[in-house]
């Protein structure tokens, strides 16, 4: 997905919150800079500050809130990634090797901690009580998905509906407080703000559902990690959950007896029959279900040309292939 | 030390909090619930909401900001101590179980999260950006401070300039951001909240010190957890740094090769040369210093009972023996 031209309207906004970003790394610690540094050109694609930045276009204001804003939301995202990383021991992310492979688990708790104060110090440069309220209550519901899911009794019988839920916390909910918050700050009214909380929320529910497709079909190449990681990790998501409900015979729910080997055998077998079977196409029509509401949110918003880029852009993460 | 006894001027507000604290535990999760409410009833002594209340008493204002502010140092002093526990990875706190002893690191590094992000809540609570951005900073002067720590080359050799960082960093900034805060909340005039910033300051550090003497000549029953945990965690505080300033042949740095019998009977000796030197006075004498300077910095405010809490606690805080 080509999101720099895409961004082009707003590429001037986005080089000043990458600056910020930048300098909101710099810390008296020469190791710690580096980490940070690391952490922030590891190839996000800035999404959500994007889309703070997108949301805030509909009103006029002072823009100097609204680019801390977006820097903290794409901090707050990062600092989630470092700490999920060191809860899944994962060792690779877009293709860079995670703090994991570099640090001790200790030292990544503590560089996690660190970015969400640093997250917490821009929100509260935006001045705004009530975005920080946002922010916080994002976070909290952010960490209260993850909980969910690591306390889970048996994740591998997960319904659709914890699956939903799970999505909303895990992404959607960021998606959901970058666009309000955005909107927010910049004074709309009210419905404006709705209508792009909403745009928000169903594009983080697609957005995820394709990352959980992509996890079954896509190219382990272009995406930085090997297909099947959620499964390995014993995360259950929805073209499994679809395939299952249609061939429950082939719950090969892995047993606390088998070894290593055999476990990955046959998490292997079951990514097979999953990215072959009509369950790709079920988690497809429902990803572009939720890009269908995203843009029927913003329908009645002002068409300028913040809006067509959230339109191109709902369309994009559909067809995204990484 | 009786608190309980010392701070029965402010005991009625103490309630609320603590009622503020166990409403910000309600989660939908039953298990996530169970386990706040584990953390906020592991004895802690709740020293700093009461200096957010004690400071807010030298202006009249509006008590309602100061409760979830009193609150929200709470959860974050606990959060930060979730997340320690994991680092060190500390079995006994208080002399009851850390969660560590109870979940796996990753659920711990999430109820970690999730209690950041409540403190986040309360702090916002107080509708106040200034306090937002004390919060944010003063949680990334604590991070910094740990990653520092994490990251030190050579610990075994700290300095004394090193260690009244890390302690300024890891406890005196909380007590001073508590005070400056609370202070700040109740609109009173910029001298008096630097005075009251200047007591807590002063506070944590004698606090800090005295917690590192205690760590050497305790009594393990009283204080919950066992003698010489610092060491064997590796970290070096004051009465070590002031014997082996004294003995410098008494450097008993553990190599790579010896085994864990061989480290826990280095260990062992060096607390016990350490605990029967003239170290322990002499870091007596600074944890007084702080002590004395803490009283000072709050000599010329209105003489009420509330300054004569904070007068009895800064002695209170000396004596105590856990």
């Amino acid at each position: 997905m080509d999101t720099l031209s895409l961004f082009e309207p707003i590429r001037r906004e986005l080089e000043v919150v990458e600056e910020k970003l930048h300098q909101a790394a710099v810390a008296e610690h020469p190791r710690l800079e580096e980490i940070l540094g690391y952490l922030l050109d590891s190839g996000g694609k800035r999404i959500r500050p994007a889309l703070v930045i997108l949301a805030s276009k509909f009103h006029e204001h002072d823009v100097t809130k609204v680019l801390p804003l977006a820097a903290a939301v794409e901090m707050l995202h990062t600092a989630t990634l470092v700490h999920d990383d060191v809860v899944d021991g994962s060792l690779l992310r877009r293709g860079n090797p995670t703090l994991n492979a570099k640090l001790s688990a200790g030292a990544v708790i503590l560089v996690g901690d660190y970015v969400f104060a640093r997250a917490a110090d821009l929100a509260a440069a935006t001045e705004s009580v009530p975005v920080v309220d946002i922010f916080a209550k994002t976070l909290m519901t952010i960490c209260r998905g993850e909980i969910q899911h690591a306390f889970e009794e048996d994740g591998w019988r997960r319904s659709k509906e914890d699956y939903y839920q799970n999505t909303y916390s895990k992404t959607a909910s960021l998606f959901a407080a970058s666009t309000e918050a955005g909107a927010l700050l910049s004074g709309a009214p009210l419905s404006t703000v709705e209508a792009l909380r909403e745009y928000g929320r169903n594009l983080g529910m697609a957005f995820q559902i394709v990352d959980d497709i992509l996890d079954f079909v896509g190219d382990e190449e272009e995406m930085g990690k090997p297909i099947g990681s959620d499964l390995r990790h014993g995360t259950v998501t929805l073209p499994l959950i679809l395939h299952l409900e249609e061939h429950p015979q082939d719950d090969l729910r892995p047993s606390a007896s088998e070894d290593t080997e055999e476990r990955e055998e046959k998490i292997r077998t079951l990514v097979d029959l999953v990215r072959t079977s009509s369950a790709i196409e079920s988690a497809r029509a429902e990803a572009m279900r939720f890009t269908i509401d995203a843009k029927a949110a913003i329908e009645e918003l002002p068409s300028n040309q913040y809006r067509q880029v959230m339109l191109d852009l709902a369309d994009a993460l559909l067809e995204r292939r990484r």
